[in-house]
Formats: C-alpha cells, structure tokens, sequence
C-alpha cells in the first residue's frame, strides 16, 4: 500500500458517537482510488470525460480503532486484484502516528453512460499491470 | 406553510455536539420541496425525464433549536415567491410537538442539462399559481 | 427479512453516475437496524440514554442494481448472527417492484460513552433472541 | 478574505445535476472556519477539549457557477462581523482559476457541552480581534 492522501476530519464527519460514521470512511476510500489513479497517471476526470466510470460492485471495511475530530488522517490505496473486467483496490486509514483506524476494499467494474458494462480499456489495464502490487495480465486478447 | 413529510434522524445526520448537522437541513429542505411538488401534482421526476432540473440559486437557515438523535421530525413547505424566472420556496422543520428547530427558504431557476437556464415550464408555472400561498402570475406572455 | 421501512432516495443521495452513491446505502442500513429494533421493542434511543452505542465492527456490501432519484425503496433487515458479545445484522435493500438492489451486512459490539466494549444488556439479548431469524442463545452466565 | 484551504471535489458531493450538490458546500464551510482559527493560533480542538463548541444560528449562500467532479477548489474565509456573543464568518468558494462558485456565511455562538450559551472566551475574543477583517472590540467587562 502506498500513502496517496491526508484527510482532516470535520464534524461532518463524525456522529454522535464523537468518531467518525462508519458510513463515511467510504468517502475516504474514493479519495484513496482518485488520488491512485492520478498517481498512475490515468486520473479519473479523462476516463468519465469519455463516459465511462467505475462502478463499485462490492465493498468491505473493518473497523479497527475509531477516528475523531481535527484527526488529521493517512490514506493508503494499492490496486490488490485484477480479475477479468473486474479491479479490487485495498484500503488502510490510518491516524498520523501510523495507528490502523480502518481497512476496506472496493471492487469495481467499467461501465458506461448507460450503466453497462465495458471493457477495460487497454492504457488503464496498463496502468494497473504497471502498478507494482498486481501481477503482470496477460495481454487482452 | 403545510406539512409535507416526516424525517427520523439517524446517527449519520448528527455530530459531535450530538445534534443534527447544520448542513443536513439542506436534505431535509430536498426532501420538503420534492414532496411539495409531488402533492400539487408535479413530482420532480417527470420534469427530469424531459431533461429540467430545478437549480438552486441562493438559500439560507435560521437555527432555533438543535434536533437530536431518533427526532420525528416534521417538514413543513410553501411556495414563497415566484419572480419571473425564479422560484422561492420557504421550509420549516418542527419537533413532534410543533417546537420550531429551523426556518430556510432555497431559491431556484429550471436549468437544461447543459446547466443554462429554461423558462418554466407553463403547467408547472400553473402549479405554483394553484399553490395557496402564492398571488396569482400574470400568464407567461 | 423483514420490511423494516422504505426511502424515497433524494438528489442528495446520487452521484454523476445519477444513481445512490455506494456509501449511502450504510445511511439505509442504519435506518434498517434502528426500525428492525424498534418494532422488537428495544428502541436504541433507549439505550443510548444509559450511555451504552452499537459500535460498528465490520460491514459489507454488494451492489447488484442502482438505484435512482425518487425511487421509493424498501428496507429489509434481520439479525443474522449474535455470537458473544457481537451482533451481525443483515439487509437487503429493494426497488417497489421487489428487485434487489444492495445486500450488506453490519457487525456490532456494544460500547460505553468511553467507546470501550460493554456487556450486551440482558434485554436487549433476549430481545435478539426473541427475533425468528436467530437460533436462541444460553442465557449469560 | 484570505486563501485558508483547497478541496478536491469527489463523487460523494455531486449530484445527478453532476455539480455539487447545495447542502454540501456547509462541509466546505466548515473546513474554512477550521483552517482560518488554526492559522489564527486557534484550533477548534482545543476549545473542544474545554467543552466550548461554535454552534450554528444562521447560514447564507448563494451559488453563482457549479463546481464539477475533481475541480480543485479553493476556499477563502474571514471573520467579518463579532457582535456580542456571535460572530459572523464569511466564505467564497473558487475554482482554480480564481472563479467564484459560492459565497455565503454562518453566523455563530459558542456554546457548553449542555448546548447552552457562554460567553466568548477572551483569548478567542483577541484572536478575532487580531483578525485583520475585523474591527477593535471593546475587551470584555
């Protein structure tokens, strides 16, 4: 996993509890997958701009310590699986001493305007062979 | 105004001071216009189907009382003002017990999908004219 | 499962892709679990005056349809695994017609107002226990 | 107004619309009063820690041109009235070019862990009066 963002929590954030709702980490994971793919030089922004997205298809997160407000917290991203059209990315938050708060993943299929189903394209799949936490893919054939 | 909808707060409106979110209201507002519209006969819905969106413009909220956890909200909504291309609609948010929490109005414009504005829509203009708080308009010349 | 409540689904609840954005749906399954323990009889607020929260452990969630604006959605939930002090909650969320849209799960561990972990109260097991979708528990010992 | 922070737009804050949807831009807001009372030397946190909150009475905003998925926004803030009890902030929200998207306010008073008003405490009180948007008070009698 490698650092891609810091993220300041906000009241808005957090619920009365005092820590952040569970339901919002899921807004942290989507600037850890942003921020990834900006890295790896296909930001998001020049896919959608084509019509295509990336849907999720599942998603799971535990929730190892709590995180609260002023936390000023670390995201860490890595593409841990790609299967067919199908990209599963790992998540960890964790405070800024290093402490695990959360660890998730996403799975994502491309799809278009309409919602269904693409392939994906050749320079993205690229970018995830090129991403050191993925095996190398067998070319689309 | 009139009562258009119920809302049961969750722990994901509220926050550290375990009351809701001042920003929050703003879904509370959404959901009295959306229910406002749906009653006089003109569910949102059918006017995005044509491509018409209600774009917001200006909005503002007067905090009285703080709303906690598990509140049964009520959500109370009218047609303010409608001033040529604009629309003014005035929303308060009651306890159970009609204890006044808070006051806001949002106003909009119908925009495209391209964002731009569009003249309203005749029928819906003659919705906003049928509504009880509004003075008759002048027909659209 | 069991209808525990509906959801008219709000702009505020979409994203560019014009459907629910995936963290929402843990917006609905808080809204399951709250409905789903307040027709057991065992309101959460009430506990919630006593100090004690249901601390979220783990949650998953797949994504099997979108949802979209104005869609009146329909809240299925069941307690699906109560093992020591851990509570798993499961959901489903469906389109009017019956469709299946999301299918999640949440796990929970009683917590004081210290977020540290607490006895789940004896009522409230035997309010578990008394819910079909669980085999009954020995009493605490 | 100065420059107190800059936020990536992500899925989560847009709408169907594909803008940022109205009521999240008071998330935005919050960032900006956090970040300009951190580089008065007065981080929200500490206050916190002492039971001393600023709740909310009134919001303003108008919205002059959307923001869109991954704009790079920056939010400026300033304190621009104290009277009494309250204190009033103002916010423009910018694209990256310097454009003004919105401009709005919120007006607060501080208040104690039991949501009741207090008084302004005096080192806050000189941090808003070292602020250069705002007139001298009086100290405090």
């Amino acid at each position: 996993m490698i650092e891609v963002a810091r993220y300041r929590v906000i009241f808005g954030d957090c619920d009365p509890m005092r820590i952040v709702y569970y339901g919002n980490y899921f807004r942290l994971f989507e600037i850890g997958r942003a921020e990834l793919f900006r890295r790896l030089g296909h930001p998001f922004a020049t896919y959608i701009a084509r019509g295509l997205y990336l849907g999720v298809i599942a998603t799971t997160c535990r929730y190892h310590r709590p995180s609260r407000y002023d936390d000023d917290l670390v995201i860490y991203a890595a593409v841990t699986e790609t299967r067919g059209a199908r990209v599963t990315i790992g998540y960890e938050i964790r405070g800024p001493d290093g402490e695990l708060r959360v660890a998730g993943s996403t799975t994502h299929a491309v799809i278009g305007e309409d919602g269904k189903p693409r392939r994906i394209p050749e320079e993205f799949r690229a970018a995830l062979r090129g991403c050191g936490e993925t095996p190398p893919l067998p070319p689309a054939s």
